[in-house]
């Protein structure tokens, strides 16, 4: 049976200003992560998150994570996690949510129209500011949410378990063993039955979607080199052996004009795509013209929706980040350089086992190097390496979203995936042994991580509906899983 | 005749203490043309120069340059020329001499052993200081071989011209309309014989040499853009086409891994060797071991002699800079840089007109594009060029060098080439008419550029013997024209 939500519902609309106002709050404190000195900022804003709960009654506790890892003078920013309501009842379910209350840095030099750290709405309801839709509105939204089912008098329908980072933009430093820990039987989060993270966007600006599969990474480093020091062209071209000409040469065998992968072996990798897959693609909403406008130009590899969606979420990148050590500022500048590192990574599909992928990809560099009987030395490593996630969207996790999509906004939500990767995922994922899911509240507009970044008051106040019919939903799921 | 010089070289030695004294605070004005800031100490260094030449009765002039393009509010160090003795001697020949009075930046923290602006003579007669043989100690080696004539009592044997430039290190702005309107009927260096450049080094650190060409450079920029901005490779990785991984292809076309230039036709416009020629690098003093050892490795392309200095003086190279707008720095970055730009140069040799260089640069960029079929944009242009010189060294300045080489050093000089260019070399030989030598003082391990930069006192004070020499050769050679 159909929860009855209007009462919540009436009662957000209700205080919408106030919620706005809640994160006009919020955006005031420039959590930035990245810049040692908004460290107290940073702190400041998970203490403003565990008051704002403490306040509804919800059991929080500021976890330390210890000293950043390379600056031991800075203390890591606390997770908060807690527990709303305080005593769990045993005959509900227990959803365990994440977000992260840190943001980007921004500065109004850059760029910006209006104040980054001062919420500014236009007269189209978009609210401009540092954190609105990354990640301060969806995180808010479940305060907003607990509020609303208090002053609506309506009786809150899951055990929510709460996990909030001040990190998040900077690596999730910390966080990974705290969340394993964390999981295990008799710890904080041991009960989640589900976990939802509200940290992603829609794919275009008009129809909600549920998220359930991320590419994952391996980015990599060729070193080249040779000379003692860096050379003078003059005296030294046409005599050294350039290892700028090697790693050039190197890297051009990685992938050709299409973007397709090179490396033998790594097709091989990816799981065939299904028939029943491949329709899925076809009623999304999504236009070649909305792609072109992301990308800002019609520089596309492809011409058609379908192959630009599974470019981007079902088949594996290779992308060329730059070279290091080599020339790269304005003018001119007649260097040899002695030590050049070429980076690149590789966006992961199923079933490509990232140590699989370094394999293949160190045989194919090697080989590519050792081709041209080059004098220069080369080593290629790992950098980092995240997995790719797909999530059964046909668990109830995942059909109570929908059902909440379709009490909120009218429509069916699209089912997506995501090019990018989020790490957390796949550690709730692996820690918990429970299905996740990527609910996102904001639009494919909202510029996450540029200037200008917006969330639209609409997404805000529709998405304080949509989290706790989400949870109502989930109530009412039958327990088993799909 | 041979001439007399045995009283002059007695007198450098007798005075070498004053001369390094004289050289010590040449030294400690730290004249970098490079920082705006020091622009000051770059005019009180000329300053020093203008007085020392006075002192000694040269008639010397600053003539202001004029504003630094692109930094109006900075005034260009002037040009000091002078002409000594004050008064032309129709009976004897006239040489224009040029040296520069500007030094390249230095700190201490950059990882010199000593105070870059204090003269420090260790216990080999290495004197450390930054231009001291760049190009302080020959342009103060033109003063102590007037003052040693002095007070040798010796007849100075020629008309003496000179120029000395503050801001070679930094393009020699504003000096080449200079030296072409001082060049004309009339004007101050109007009537030059011959010019010497005393502003490079031995090829190795025993054997001195004269210098009679030197490689062009035209230097190229390539650029690609495509999307509207830089992309995040997770969301557009595998479905935008990446302006990188054209730049990289188009790169990869343009020399192979050998250096050999894959432009087509560029070849065709090199100067054929000549037998003769060939025989000249035969006896040149150098081994491939002076050549590992001042390019830190054995990393080179030959490891022969011969083709090594003709790949380095005879024959073209090409050499890929870097590029700008992908990511360079250190770590890992997962952008698609939305425009990117190759730097690249080619060193060119006789007879490579530098606009038959450019079409065909131009022609094989396009094509290597076009080939691709991508849907970014390219863009190829030529950022400077500076062509060759060769002078015959044959002609009587080249002989007078070489006898006075002889006579000093007790060899006979190697006629020898250089990679790089010095650009005010051809200035001179066009706007002059006459014959250019390039007559070093230094030697191959000087580190002009580097850190711990230094002349070997022996280098110096043979050197001002030399410079006096050289003028008294000058002075009797057969006045027909090689
Ligand atoms: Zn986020
Ligand atoms: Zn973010
Ligand atoms: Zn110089
Ligand atoms: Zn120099």
């Amino acid at each position: 049976m159909a929860p009855n939500l209007d009462s919540y519902f009436k009662t957000v609309d209700a205080n919408a200003e106030a919620f706005i106002d809640r994160l006009r709050k919020a955006v005031a404190i420039p959590s930035i992560s990245a810049e040692d000195e908004r460290r107290q900022d940073v702190v400041k804003m998970g203490m403003f998150l565990k008051s704002q709960l403490e306040a509804l009654g919800a059991h929080m506790e500021a976890r330390p994570l210890g000293k950043q890892p390379g600056k031991e003078h800075l203390e890591l920013p606390p997770a908060i996690i807690g527990r709303y309501p305080k005593e769990k009842d045993e005959s509900k379910r227990t959803i365990l949510v994440y977000g992260h209350y840190d943001v980007q840095p921004a500065a109004k030099v850059d760029g910006w129209r209006t104040e980054p750290f001062e919420l500014s709405i236009d007269d189209k309801g978009r609210m401009y500011g540092r954190g609105s839709t990354d990640d301060k509105g969806p995180v808010l939204g479940w305060v907003n949410a607990i509020e609303s089912h208090q002053k609506a008098g309506v009786d809150f329908p899951v055990n929510l378990l709460m996990c909030f980072e001040g990190m998040e933009e900077y690596g999730s430093e910390g966080l990974d063993d705290f969340i394993v820990a964390e999981c295990k039987p008799g710890k904080f989060f041991a009960d989640a039955d589900a976990v939802c993270i509200s940290d992603n966007y829609w794919l275009g600006t008009e129809k909600p979607c549920l998220t359930y599969g991320l590419r994952g990474c391996n980015y990599y480093s060729i070193e080249i080199s040779g000379p003692g020091q860096d050379l003078h062209s003059g005296v030294f071209g046409g005599t050294a052996a350039e290892p700028m000409t090697d790693l050039v040469r190197v890297m051009n065998t990685l992938v050709d004009k299409d973007g397709n992968i090179q490396i033998r072996g790594l097709s091989e990798l990816v799981a065939p795509v299904t028939k029943e897959e491949e329709s899925l693609y076809t009623n999304i909403a999504f236009t070649m013209d909305d792609f072109y406008e992301s990308l800002g130009s019609k520089s596309s590899i492809f011409e058609d929706k379908k192959k630009t969606l599974m470019g981007r979420w079902r088949y594996p990148s290779l992308s060329l980040h730059g070279i290091e050590g080599a020339f790269s500022g304005a003018g001119a500048k007649t260097v040899i350089p002695a030590k050049v590192t070429g980076k690149f990574s590789i966006r992961t599909v199923p079933d490509m086992e990232p140590h699989e992928v370094d394999t293949l990809v160190y045989k194919h560099v090697e080989q590519a190097f050792d081709s041209l009987g080059s004098k220069n030395k080369m080593r290629c490593w790992l950098q980092h390496s995240g997995k790719w996630w797909v999530a059964s969207p046909k668990h109830w996790n995942f059909t109570a979203a929908a059902k909440a999509v379709e009490k909120v906004w009218g429509v069916q939500p699209d089912l997506t995936r995501e090019g990018g990767s989020i790490p957390v995922t796949l550690t709730f994922e692996q820690a918990t042994g429970k299905n996740v899911l990527l609910l996102p509240m904001g639009s494919s507009t909202d510029a996450a991580h540029s200037i200008n970044e917006k969330l639209d008051r609409r997404n805000y106040i529709e998405g304080i509906k949509l989290l706790g019919a989400y949870l109502h939903y989930v109530a009412e799921e039958p327990m088993k899983e799909a």
